[in-house]
């Protein structure tokens, strides 16, 4: 069911996994374009999105998927854009648009723009929405409802493509921002990198310990663990090229994390119990944030199912006590 | 609907929050008990409490409810454990079972054990579940499903009562496990308490930073910062006695996790993608562990609902183009 007019009439989509395959499911859903072409490196990956059907058209090149698109979306590992860029810049069409999702903005914009023409405009995007789970398959429409869509234009960009590119992206349920490539890779160095980075640390610390078996690692994760290892389940070629293009803001942020660890630990040392309670305290009202402003799931333990009591009637020994 | 036989007459639960509130529902809803009587330190709770319904008799003092208790439950912060022995000892049925439900073991053994008198069985316990939510209306039946409940027994314990209290947990729905305290300790260091610190740790930082608005981080936490949140959220009291009275394990724990830090630090200056590569992947490996014994829900995004995309039609000021 189409829903409004098309923002875009082509669309065409370099690299299908979860963003990519969303992005095509809910453009699809939400009548944002009237057409998409997609493609993929890998034969295996262009075989399943053509079975899956998220696209309207696959294709072997990526100079075959741009052919008379008005707007092209790279959505791959942020490392491999500059050479995508420099392949694609001489045949993409005349006042397209070209954006891409990479999780670093400054880098984006470095390795692409100089290989994109005068006659396209260039929009780097990052919708902040994901899974742990990769490949075309773990796409679907409603990824990115309620999530928030981060533009960042270059200074001389064109407002009207600026706006354009921005009703895309509210057609497909994201809230839009804007602003520049180099805050926000301080902002998602501290909301997505540093996280993750502390989540592959320790699931990878838990795994190397003489004294606690992998077993028991397992077994107890409900105590908090079991948290971590969601986000230290991603993308790991993602993953590596976040951290090397954002390095700088990554170490500042680690940098202050460092320092505030090593005063709790301080307060751990001393016996300091005061200093702990006020530091929990001031956490949970940062939750509570989250909360109201819709970005989380407000479901105890995020709405994860329990399961129910056991109903066989176990042994019972102690009859002659408890009667 | 009783399901077994009562294994044990009358519970007494000291603690009416979270965890002793979800075993009153949970050993009623099994019929793994004949009654509950329950106490709380604040009248406020125990009016909730009453109101509530969870408990069959709501009584004002600690030495009131072990009256007559064959199982004697103390469901508070691990800190408060030692003062509460000394204050029932004296009161406690011959032959009565007395236990607890704190995350850290060898503290709760030292402090309550000299307060018992010998003709109780102590046997110490630490359900592994939980939510992020306090409070005697945050309990519910199936929390303790599927989810392990470790018992640490003092070396001199009495098998039966060690066996009995097991098949109190099984008819709450958790698996069982015995080892003693001190290992105990130093497995939920990792897998509970350096956690909390962690998450605890980075979202007090992300709160704190000066380029970085705290509107900003709220709204871009999908990122992967909200996972941290949920368990920065717990009570601060508890967690407070935990890091003082596992302060050994957690300092331990944390000095690992300081090394494999320091090691992807290194990886991120130095720019070496194939360590950060190679650490991504192992990671991975773990979570699927997780999902495969059934610790985690292995649901993308833990299950999370994501709303539907919008139906209104939004202004497309680009049908000229479109069309």
């Amino acid at each position: 069911m189409t829903i409004q007019k098309p923002i875009y009439n082509r669309l065409a989509l370099i690299g299908t996994g979860l963003i990519g395959g969303s992005i095509a499911r809910a453009a699809r859903a939400s009548g944002a374009v009237k057409s998409i072409v997609a493609t993929a490196r890998s034969p295996e990956t262009r075989r399943r999105v053509a079975e899956l059907g998220f696209a309207d058209q696959v294709v072997e090149t990526n100079i075959a998927a741009v052919e008379g698109a008005d707007l092209v979306i790279v959505s791959i590992p942020v490392g491999a854009c500059g050479p995508v860029a420099a392949e694609i810049g001489p045949y993409l069409a005349q006042g397209a648009t070209v954006s891409d999702v990479g999780s670093v903005k400054k880098s984006v914009l470095d390795d692409m723009a100089p290989h994109l023409p005068p006659h396209v405009h260039f929009v780097p995007a990052h919708p902040v929405a994901g899974t742990e789970n990769s490949g075309p398959d773990a796409g679907f429409a409603e990824l990115f409802v309620n999530r928030w869509c981060i533009l960042t234009p270059p200074e001389d960009a064109d407002a009207k493509a600026v706006e354009r590119l921005a009703d895309f992206w509210t057609a497909l349920g994201a809230n839009v921002e804007t602003m520049t490539a180099s805050h926000h890779d301080l902002v998602l160095a501290i909301t997505s990198h540093l996280p993750h980075l502390i989540a592959y640390t320790i699931v990878g610390t838990a795994n190397e310990l003489g004294e606690v078996t992998e077993s028991e690692v397992l077994k107890f994760s409900a105590g908090g663990f079991r948290d971590f290892t969601r986000i230290a389940a991603s993308d790991p070629t993602m993953w590596r090229d976040i951290f090397l293009t954002n390095k700088n803001a990554v170490l500042e942020m680690l940098g202050e994390f460092q320092e505030d660890l090593s005063q709790l630990t301080r307060a751990i040392r001393r016996g300091d119990g005061e200093a702990l309670f006020d530091h929990f305290t001031r956490t949970r009202a940062i939750r509570r944030g989250i909360l109201q402003i819709g970005q989380d799931s407000a479901a105890p333990d995020f709405g994860r199912a329990h399961g129910p009591l056991p109903t066989a009637p176990i042994p019972a020994p102690y009859s002659s006590d408890a009667d």
